[in-house]
C-alpha cells in the first residue's frame, strides 16, 4: 500500500514508519529561543546543572519534528494527518543535540462516525526514537480519516 | 507571589495567567515548513477545501506558542516549567492567522515525590483562547517541581 488511506483500509495493528531527521545545536536554540526560552534548552552550562544534566531539546520540538517525520513517513490518511486530540504524550529521555529521530506509529483503533457517514475516527500510538533505538516520545491520539465510499 | 514558586507554594486551585501572543499567516506559514507540511497549513485555497475550511495553524504551533506564554507568564515554578507529560490535549478549535492567543493554568493536584525528597510534581490544566475567549487548546500535565525544604 502506498496510500493516501481511507477508513476502509486502515487496521488495528499496521505500522507505518517514518525516515529520519538530525537535530543540532543551533536547532535546538533556535526552537527555544523562538518558544521555549529556558536555560536548559538555551544554555550549555546553566542545562548541566539541571535535571536534564546537559543540553536538551524542549518537548514541544521533539513534538515537532516528529510532525515533520510523520508527515514525509509512510502514514499518508486520504486528506492529511489530522489530530483532533491526544490523549498520552510523554518524553521519557532527553533529546540531545546531534540525535536522529525516527518514529513508528501502530493502530490501535479503527471506528466509522455514528453522525457522519463521510469520516471516522483512528486512534494511533506514535512512538519516536533516537539513533540508539531509545524512545524519546510516545504520544497516542485521534485523527480524523475520510471514508473512501463517501468520497471517491 | 512573584515567584519563583517551589512545591510548598503550590496548591490545588491556584489560577496563573499569561500576557497575549498574536499569530499572523507567515508565522503558520514558517512553522508549517518546517514542522507540519500540510496543504491546510500553508494554501489558503487548498484551506478552504479542507475540514479546517480555512488556513489554520498546526496545533503543534499552538502548543508551541503556549510554552512561550506560560514561560513568560506568571506560572514560574523554581527551575523551570518541566513537563514530564501530558494525558490529554486537545484543540476544539482552529488558530487563525490574526488571532491572539493567551493561556490560563490551573493546578489541579500537588504530591511529594515518594523516593525523591528534594521534589515533587504537580497537575496543571493549561487551556489557550483566543481574542474572543474561545478555547482553542487544552492540555494537562504534569510537571516536577523542587521543594523548597531540600534546595533553600
Amino acid at each position: 500500500m502506498k496510500g493516501p488511506y481511507y477508513l476502509e483500509d486502515f487496521a488495528v495493528g499496521q505500522i507505518f514508519k517514518t525516515g529520519r531527521l538530525r537535530i543540532d545545536k543551533e536547532q535546538i536554540f533556535a526552537f527555544a529561543k523562538q518558544f521555549d526560552p529556558q536555560p536548559y534548552h538555551l544554555d550549555e552550562a546553566a542545562a548541566l546543572k539541571s535535571p536534564f544534566q546537559g543540553l536538551a531539546a524542549s518537548g514541544w520540538h521533539t513534538a515537532a519534528l516528529t510532525m515533520r517525520l510523520l508527515v514525509e513517513g509512510e502514514f499518508k490518511p486520504a486528506g492529511g494527518i489530522l489530530g483532533i486530540g491526544f490523549d498520552a504524550l510523554s518524553w521519557p529521555r532527553a533529546v540531545r543535540p546531534g540525535d536522529e529521530l525516527h518514529a513508528q506509529s501502530e493502530v490501535l483503533d479503527v471506528r466509522p462516525s455514528k453522525s457522519r457517514p463521510d469520516r471516522g475516527m483512528i486512534r494511533v500510538r506514535t512512538t519516536t526514537y533516537n539513533q540508539n533505538n531509545e524512545t524519546v516520545q510516545i504520544f497516542t491520539g485521534n485523527l480524523l480519516v475520510p471514508r473512501r465510499s463517501a468520497n471517491t
